[in-house]
């Protein structure tokens, strides 16, 4: 039961990190393998990363092609529909939010029932949440969104705390899952909406 | 004997993905340190992450430091031999195209033996194909090669199907790794000689 | 005894290169969780590739949380710090100078452990010390020092070379660390100080 509200999270981290991809692909006019490359990176790199380092090994979608077979598919869409070319940059921003506070719970999650501390387990939910789209936005050329002047590594930190918090406090992990999310997502949400931002080195003087 | 042709498969693409790191690097007019670093990257970076995400550890080339001597030695050739600046994007590019044939098609196969889907297999060819000349483009902060318009990724993933279609119809290993490169290197060739490329998001209104 | 040293000359170079990418996030005046993310890649990126080709998972940072804590702590330190703009530059390359010496002897000294042969422990301990930068300075879209025409892999190839060297002739692994890092380290400032440089390809014509 909790695996699978897990697994319904991952998927719906893996298919929003996906469009995330995909529409920056279109944004630099990339043919339709170029989709897919892009697609694949965000959705499955993060969790890529979380494996390897606590030596989880296959990988998670090594033994499950679900989770690349959704990439795809969602790259695919992107491909054949259409978008203004002002608001892909816009959806974009917003799939990416969505993945970022999924797989910071979902990082966090898995981190600790694989039996890390929580400094760890914190870590690994925002290394989950922000290296997908980092290597995405290395990939094309742009400034990764983690290093923009919004609240972006705030938010994964945000989830990832929510989660080991609730868990400390016994709360089930579906319910721990659902308060991390929304926590994440909303600390994300605001940053985009208000252009909201912690003090910055730059404007501590 | 399949696994030493295997293995010269394998030590060509080392080399061809070697030389093109090093026509980098004498691009950037880096120092001889430079040279293999830059070689090294694209020659074993790729077959590391496929390594990695199924788990082979230690990684290929750790037991067997052939790979790593090859490479180097491709460094050195390239940087004590002389080339006119314009001809090197040229060669470049070309052993790309080599390396990348060579690799997709190995790397599916390594997968399919490894008792992966062939899904996963395709994907885990071209991530070994495509993965050591993005290190090498980005490190460089040039723009990777597999997102130029150009057919670069279709190319992995036509010698990647080549394989898996032939290893379905039960053709012996070695046959199906030389369809696999040929497939593959005639559509990267292609792409190359007449600039031929898929139809991209921006092509298509 | 020789693994307290060893512990203490890594978190040394994990808290140098904290420092060094907790100054590359200042120059982009990144906020509080920016400098966490920047000085984290330097400090445990280098190592943690090397954990991985070598298939020693968990890496050493998640089941030692004080790794972690260091670089946090660094950040932190750096963040509430005040420095003249013209001067991070500065410090951020003497600091990476310690860290990359420091990594580069570890690295070495890990993968000979670890059992492997000599060439293959050089190139580890290369990549264990240029690694992080190179994560670092490409996230904050900076030409990688190791691409600099200054000295910079050599120095990291010195002090892999010297370890090696020391070790074959017995000399006991402290002492032969702390050759290692002198070496390392005096390479690297040669270049800083006097902007010395091995011939490139560009000069040798």
């Amino acid at each position: 039961m909790t695996v699978s509200f897990v697994y319904i999270l991952g998927m719906a981290g893996t298919a929003a990190f996906a469009v995330s991809g995909a529409l920056a692909a279109s944004r630099k006019n990339m043919d339709i393998f170029g989709f897919v490359v892009l697609a694949l990176m965000p959705a499955i790199g993060g969790g890529t990363v979380r494996d390897l380092v606590i030596g989880r090994t296959p990988v998670f979608w090594i033994d499950d092609n679900r989770y690349v077979a959704v990439a795809i598919i969602a790259a695919l869409i992107v491909f054949f529909s259409s978008y203004k070319p002002g608001s892909r940059r816009r959806i974009l921003i917003w799939m990416d939010a969505m993945g970022l506070a999924l797989f910071a719970a979902l990082g966090t999650e898995i981190s600790l029932t694989h039996g890390t501390g929580p400094l760890v387990a914190v870590m690994l939910g925002v290394t989950t949440a922000v290296t997908g789209g980092m290597i995405r936005d290395i990939i094309c050329n742009e400034i990764p969104l983690v290093l923009s002047s919004e609240i972006y590594a705030t938010a994964a930190f945000a989830a990832s705390v929510a989660y080991v918090v609730a868990d400390k406090l016994g709360t089930p992990a579906q319910i721990a899952l659902a308060i991390a999310v929304i926590a994440g997502f909303a600390v994300r949400a605001l940053g985009i909406i208000y252009n909201w931002s912690l003090p910055s080195f730059g404007t501590k003087r």
